[in-house]
């Protein structure tokens, strides 16, 4: 598809796989669900869709080189640095100004970089539907059918049908409690919200126009800038001025022209080491045993040991260890989101080596 | 007590506390409860009662300089090398023999050197009552109080009572099931066989010419040849011929002069991580957590962090964590005695540098 464009976010700056993920490191750049990082094996899903040349990637200035590390193929100037993390509807204004720049109507595919694919053919179908409904004009958002009642994630209600696959979305909902997000499984109408967007650069540039006008200021200046010795000045300043919102937010909850592809591809947005026995190979009890893992009368745990110290689990259930090198994390599957707890325990006792 | 004589059985080499403790470095030699390894604790215990200069130590040869480093006031001349490992029997006789040498009458205290004693006044209170009745030509064991049900040591049950607090010893029995064991518990008739014994030099030596006759001419051979070019060949030689019979089995169960001198001296045999939170500080919530462990909202948890690398422990309740360098242990507190299933399953993998 030739005038189909790849924006990869890569913001990201989670502390949820810590000791894996640090600051210098986050999720997108680990080998979680196979022996590439997460960001690679996302560009290497768009095969086909898009091109290396007509990827790029949106992140911090301190990931840049993992990024064109990760992504070699990747043309290096097709890095957009942010000067700051504001969310990502100005990261992705930014992202629309270049391709507008190339081709106005060229289609956008905005992707975060830090999730799974297991059926990247059904991905791909989905994605090619998307960019035909994202080509009469609609902001499209794949959405995910549920498997399990999450909590996790934000919801999309199917609004009326349109051609194809395709639904208008009804509504955007917030991240729903157990009891309300089994009535959505149960129901059929609500899918998951994957952060994933598919739109013509001047369908975005306009919806921004529409619903966040204060961007669009800042925006033409920076474009104004561009190719002149001041570009990375006016970048960093007009940069700040942009409401830190995210899409969801600031454009799909507000735009009528917002559409939904129902996608079954095996997603997972790898929230956190609980993930990864949906993603990774498991052993006959369920665990997920990488490296010098030695893992004995135990079941549905998830061993990352390193490739020089033995890590020995005996008798354990459910439970989640992690050998970093400098740092071992011992926590159940269950309560994995209590990391940060180790994170703000190391900050507070400025034990910062294991952070960065 | 001018003389005193205690002999420190440090043979062991067991795998319970594995990853610590390796076939180079056994349990005897870590410091698990103190800043002091358990045989350094050991010796320290009998100060006042016995001296170092009348300490000796039975110990296999690749051992003998841990030894050495662990009781730097030893002669080092007092360590007595067994050729090989042939249980407690043929070791206490040439202890005897080395004591007898010196003086015929001399009392001789042996203590597994890995135990641990909360109360040393009243062990010591304990081991004084001991050597009184043995100098009347008894073999005397420390019966220790049971506080709990206990089915992993054997029993001593009390017969008719002797001066002060000893009694003769009616029975010895096995390590009882659950059931027998709160028998015992509850009856107040039987206490812990803690493989202490205290007897004359010339007593033990006739307890065994009555009752492992088959020990009196290999022990007449060694002592023949001290002194002599030949001594370390007789040694091999005649050792071997030695039944390798426990102290228990092949004496104390058959003489008729058996004391027992009750003691509640919070002892410990200190059998695995399991039982480190009776014997080492803890905290609020009953964790133990040493080196560079950082425990978050777990309880009755055992973290043993090494020097370099933090390791972090959330949400576990009754789980033991070992970073021991090259090797990281993860079971639950009540499953300890599974570190075996690690042990052979590396010599199995021929992965022996996490064993030697």
């Amino acid at each position: 598809m030739s005038n189909v464009f790849t924006v990869i976010m890569a913001g990201g700056s989670g502390t949820r796989f810590w000791p894996l993920s640090r600051s210098s490191l986050p999720k997108q750049f680990l080998p979680l669900t196979s022996k590439q990082p997460l960001i690679a094996e996302t560009m290497k899903r768009m095969a086909g869709l898009s091109t290396p040349a007509r990827t790029s990637v949106v992140c911090g200035a301190k990931h840049a080189a993992l990024v064109k590390k990760a992504l070699p193929k990747m043309p290096k100037q097709n890095v957009v640095v942010e000067p700051e993390a504001r969310n990502t509807a100005p990261a992705i204004a930014l992202a629309c100004a270049h391709v507008a720049h190339q081709d106005p109507e060229g289609v956008i595919v905005v992707l975060p970089s830090d999730q799974h694919v297991a059926d990247v053919a059904a991905f791909q179908k989905s994605i090619e539907e998307a960019v035909r409904v994202a080509q009469t004009g609609f902001i499209v958002t794949l959405g995910i059918k549920p498997t399990r009642p999450e909590t996790g994630y934000g919801y999309i209600r199917l609004g009326e049908p349109m051609s194809g696959d395709a639904r208008k979305v009804a509504a955007f909902a917030e991240k729903p409690n157990h009891e309300t997000a089994q009535g959505y499984l149960v129901s059929g109408d609500y899918l998951w919200n994957a952060g994933i967007f598919v739109f013509r650069a001047d369908v975005m540039l306009a919806a921004f126009a529409s619903h966040m006008p204060e961007l669009v200021k800042p925006l033409e200046n920076i474009r104004a800038a561009w190719g002149t010795k001041k570009a990375a000045a006016v970048l960093a300043k007009e940069f700040k001025k942009m409401p830190a919102t995210s899409i969801d937010y600031g454009v799909a909850e507000r735009a009528p022209n917002i559409a939904v592809v129902p996608s079954s591809c095996g997603w997972s947005d790898v929230g956190s080491f609980n993930a990864l026995p949906e993603v990774r190979p498991t052993d006959a009890a369920g665990n997920v045993a990488e490296g010098e893992a030695l893992v004995i009368d135990s079941s549905g745990c998830v061993v990352l040991g390193g490739q020089k110290r033995v890590v020995a689990v005996v008798g354990m259930k459910d439970v989640v260890v992690v050998d970093a090198g400098d740092a071992i994390l011992v926590i159940p599957k269950d309560k994995c989101q209590d990391v940060r707890k180790v994170v703000e325990a190391l900050k507070a006792q400025k034990r910062l080596k294991h952070l960065v």
